[in-house]
């Protein structure tokens, strides 16, 4: 399960970042993404009979690391490996694949730690520390502020905490918005870009049942990586970093999940709700839906072209099935009932109470800024290309980079300086023939959204056919060089100002309206941010500590039992075996995409069958804890989530164990195989040690 | 290409019948899709020196044959051999295929006249008579009538007169609105219903090179299927047949289409093209989008599950791209632009004219429907599914058959009652896979285009979600057995309503509303009717008989001349051969869905390897010409229209011929193909005898 954030809504201005939990009175005994600072001690000791101590979460934590592509994984190693998701790693496969090397497709081994293949524009991140700072972030608001001015303030205060930071410490500093404006916390990192390839299995393995498994259980996949980090050209030295257990997830065991939970939205209100049901993800949905089938048409062209967008059509179908299992759970009459039903009796029991009683008039202002969603939904003036978002990017710096660091929009503040760099300067290959046709159908969308006479559409369009235009302007810049982008940059404000890159003029054309759009969403989320922060107030006083932020993709612990489901009728049960993946494949008759690679075929005589291979667990995940470790309550990993199965696809709006359940691999499947079928002893030997 | 009518818009309110051309003043040398009761003799005769004569034109429209599922076709024996397109007979070799035997797929071929297939619901029409019924039409309106008074009395006008017809002569008797209401012809057809299948190739050779080659030219596809139409058990006799020339079709020769063009719109004013552009292509684009997606998911489950897809796939993906190549020309800003000065031309020469000035205020009721149309198009109250339709047409007939004959919706007239029942009671197979995936995304829709607070959204709901639903219904009705459908029909009135059948429930909970959205739709096509009839008098006014009606899928005649163009540069020769496919499979290394049968590879020795294979030419088309006869000078048959090029895709808006061209099977590659690949000389001898 990829992280839904990253491949949906890449390039829209993302919904507010919101959080809380859905009953403000009563959880369910496995829900939560706790704050690692924040863990529900009392209550794992109840249900679980398991106390952590300090040194065990510290442990865990630091082991930790996140992909800031959008994922989850974990130190494995003294030396530096990192163990994630092949998946997670596939944006960089690709980016190393040429048409003659696809090692997305047929895997990769590093055999010396020379042979390791350093990649384009990877980030890691490695939680160290985290501070409260709501109190000094409020300072910078005034009763007397509009929405606007007050977001405005807010986001220069939080610049300045995290300048500070990062000048006084090093670290890269983030100031995360927590419970939708309840709390600010400062989280630091210690980041590693140097980050290269060392081993990936064939996509075969890793999506062993494709697109039609996805999402479903029992599964068999190989979805692993192994990268390692280094620091001045040589392996990293990690103190933190997990033990082996392959003993491990065994049917009941307690089990944690840590990892990077990319947004969920429990703490939306019934309004909120409605505007996703009926508003937000269906167009997201067409979106999604458009671009696989253009992806899909792309691909028709020929292997090549299959190649260049095999990794980009299985993130879309990801998030495409992902949405539809999500809007079918709002769409379900009974959840918006539900949440009616518990707002109600929240509303009432806050409306006794003449301290809480001024807090009501959150849930209107909430309705209020829905309002205002709806208004400027279609009203974005960007278009999702990758070079268009370069462009886009190098238009906006030019004008960000004269304004002080806390003035500027967010990503270009100083902090993120060197992230974004990373992202404008990747020598990840450009596909031309795949950014004419991106380019192509974004302008055709932006004159879906606007109609063809509004006049940012004909400016963008200069009297042609979607397509006429993109081709000309794809034809004619210069963007695709990275070393033209470099020069672009380093001519300043009035280099790009003065660019005659057709790229750069349509990003130039369009600029004015991106702001306008940016910051009409900046002032609706700083209305519901406000909101919020009052609802979670009103929350904590009837819900007490049983109150758990938003996903925010930052670093949370989750945990619950591995544990079998029944679905239609019958048991599904907790584990699968290696042995079980060769069984599957005769089932779907060897076809496509039930194909195991040669390798296991070689193997199949060699490798234990009865190893466990995959598990489900009730801890509450979603898109972003891909690549999580699953550790045991000796702090040992004994696996590493990869999906869900398509009943926690709720988890988005709300959480339930019945029949909900994250899909881990097991970390005896990944030792066994490194052994008997990637015929690497010695990276199976180095994990853990 | 398929009617994008028939796929595209089956369940929704079609859009208007319009018509007449785009400029009032003149046309392009080989435009027009002209009425057999008119057609230009003047202009054939200056721009190709060719005056046809009474007895030829009767001769080709008595040939000509309509497949009333939506395509054309023509005689081809006398005895009755039909010769259409295989994407036309598609959907009857996917009807009459099993787990067993895939007819589509695998090509059919009946040994002996004893071996045909009778297909389940194909009516075929052959047109007998024009008659100009505009003046009877018009009695029925008075000017104080509102436009929903007007509408009805219009529609029970013509049904009268149909009726009239039916009684008198036999013939299914159409009153045809030409000119968007300008004009009424009453058409007669001998309607044939028991049509058998002969012949079908593979798909393989069929729909050579798929959805990538797909409105692509050059192209090397065999897309033909024989049929015969039978009387009285017998083989029928035919007097009008057409003669096979396997020399013609040569560059530079003059050609004639008959067949039945769908619909064309090229008589919107600037504003109706600007609510096609913004609100209705795009929104009908993600309604296809959806489907495909759907149809893809569906298809993923296994081999079986593919079969039953397939055909609806392609024609999806087929309209899917047509709305593209369409939606592409509506965005092209210099589209609208023309449009608008040539409205303005007009409407200031009809000011000059006393007489005619009235005429402008049609401009401003067409602006009127439109905001009427934004309105109204989301609140449709239909599903599209196969059961779902049936048990829609059940519960409005049991009120309908209530009705005198002319009162009724159209489809329930007494004149239509046959073509009704053969569509109910079909025996074409029904899958309860397909029909539950499809009634809950169906229901997932009208969710969304409603809201999921709607009073219709939530009884069709019934508290549960889509999926729930679809599953509880499907599981539960009995419609999917004929039988049943019969004895519930034959049950009346009384029985429908009291059914407990929960499809026929749903139906009813629908059917106000349905009825609701259908008046309103009436209304609106009524104001528009009035309106482009006052367009196109002001039309006729200023450009005399150079006006031909837009297409209204009923028999025209289009020309031009057989002749290659550029592309990018490159010269696109007029014609292919036959061994130009086995090049053509070479080319895209034998890859799916460049595999020619094997029936292909074991004749390559065998066949004329330059044999004419597929050929363009410059005549006026559009879908719903799919099997459309190509014809000489001398009245014989050259080819078989099957596909337009992708520039050929504004032909709904607008006739360009420098690129656009017609693409046709020539009928000398039908029958070497037959004689050598298919191993039936028996056909290709009776062919044209």
């Amino acid at each position: 399960m990829k992280t839904i954030l990253k491949t949906a809504l890449t390039g829209f201005v993302a919904i507010a970042v919101l959080s809380s939990c859905l009953s403000p009175v009563k959880i369910r005994a496995d829900e939560g993404m706790w704050l690692f600072n924040a863990v529900p001690k009392a209550q794992l000791k109840s249900s679980h009979q398991f106390e952590p101590t300090q040194r065990w979460l510290d442990h865990v934590m630091l082991s930790s690391v996140r992909f800031n592509s959008g994922g989850s994984a974990s130190f494995v190693s003294s030396q530096g490996l990192v163990l994630t998701n092949h998946h997670v790693a596939s944006d960089t496969l690709y980016k190393l694949s040429t048409a003659e090397h696809n090692y997305n497709e047929d895997g990769f081994l590093a055999a010396t730690m020379a042979d390791e293949i350093k990649s384009p524009d990877l980030e890691l991140n490695q939680l160290i520390s985290i501070e409260d700072v709501t109190a000094v972030v409020n300072t910078a608001i005034k009763d007397s502020m509009t929405s606007q001015e007050a977001g405005k303030a807010r986001q220069a205060k939080m610049a300045a905490i995290e300048k500070e930071s990062l000048d006084a410490t090093g670290l890269r500093s983030d100031v995360v918005t927590l419970y939708g404006g309840g709390r600010y916390h400062l989280y630091r990192y210690k980041k590693y870009t140097d980050v290269r390839l060392v081993w990936a299995p064939e996509a075969g393995s890793a999506f062993f049942g494709g697109d039609a498994d996805n999402f479903e259980y029992p599964r068999f996949c190989l979805d692993v990586t192994l990268f390692r980090v280094y620091e001045n050209g040589k392996p990293a030295k990690i103190d933190h970093f997990l033990k082996m257990d392959p003993n491990g997830a065994k049917e009941q065991d307690l089990v944690f999940v840590s990892g990077n939970p990319g947004r969920t939205r429990r703490i939306l209100t019934h309004d909120a709700i409605e505007y996703q049901r009926d508003v937000a993800m269906p167009r997201t949905m067409n979106i999604l839906r458009r671009r696989e089938v253009l992806m899909q048409q792309y691909a028709l062209a020929g292997p090549e072209q299959q190649r260049r967008s095999r990794d980009d059509l299985f993130g879309i179908q990801n998030s495409r099935k992902a949405y539809t299992g999500m809007l079918a759970g709002l769409q379900d009459p009974s959840f918006p009932a539900t949440k009616k039903r518990q707002e109600t009796e929240l509303l009432g029991r806050i409306a006794q109470d003449p301290k809480l009683a001024p807090l009501q008039k959150a849930w209107e202002q909430i309705r209020d800024a829905q309002s205002k969603r709806r208004e400027w939904i279609t009203k974005q003036a960007t278009l999702r290309s990758k070079l268009y978002g370069i462009a886009e990017k190098l238009v906006l710096m030019a004008s960000e980079d004269s304004k002080s660091s806390g003035d500027r929009l967010r990503e270009f503040r100083a902090s993120n300086r060197e992230s974004l760099e990373q992202e404008l300067f990747s020598e990840a290959p450009t596909y031309e023939d795949l950014e004419r046709i991106q380019l192509a159908d974004e302008l055709s969308r932006l004159a879906e959204d606007r109609g063809g006479n509004d006049p940012l559409v004909l400016a963008a369009l200069a009297g042609k056919s979607p397509r006429q235009r993109a081709s000309e302007i794809i034809a004619n810049t210069k963007l695709i060089s990275v070393a033209e982008r470099k020069k672009l940059a380093a001519s300043g404000t009035q280099g790009i100002f003065d660019s005659k890159d057709p790229l750069i003029q349509l990003a130039k054309e369009m600029e004015a309206e991106y702001r306008h759009a940016h910051e009409a969403a900046d002032s609706i989320e700083e209305q519901e941010r406000q909101a919020y922060a009052k609802i979670t107030e009103a929350k904590f006083a009837v819900g007490g500590d049983s109150v758990y932020p938003d996903a925010t993709f930052t670093l949370r612990l989750a945990y619950g039992k591995v544990l079998g489901y029944e679905s239609d009728g019958k048991k599904v049960p907790a584990q699968t075996t290696l042995g079980g993946a060769f069984q599957h494949e005769t089932l779907h008759l060897n076809k496509d995409p039930w194909i195991l690679p040669k390798s296991w075929h070689a193997a199949k005589g060699k490798m234990k069958s009865d190893t466990p291979f995959n598990f489900v667990c009730t801890a509450d995940i979603i898109g972003g804890n891909s690549g999580s470790p699953v550790v045991s309550r000796d702090g040992a990993m004994v696996g590493i989530i990869f999906d869900g199965n398509i009943e926690s696809l709720t988890a988005d709006f709300y959480y339930t164990e019945k029949v909900s359940r994250a899909v881990a691999v097991h970390i005896a499947g990944v030792l066994e195989s490194l052994r008997t079928i990637y015929n690497s002893p010695q990276l199976a030997d180095e994990m853990g040690r």
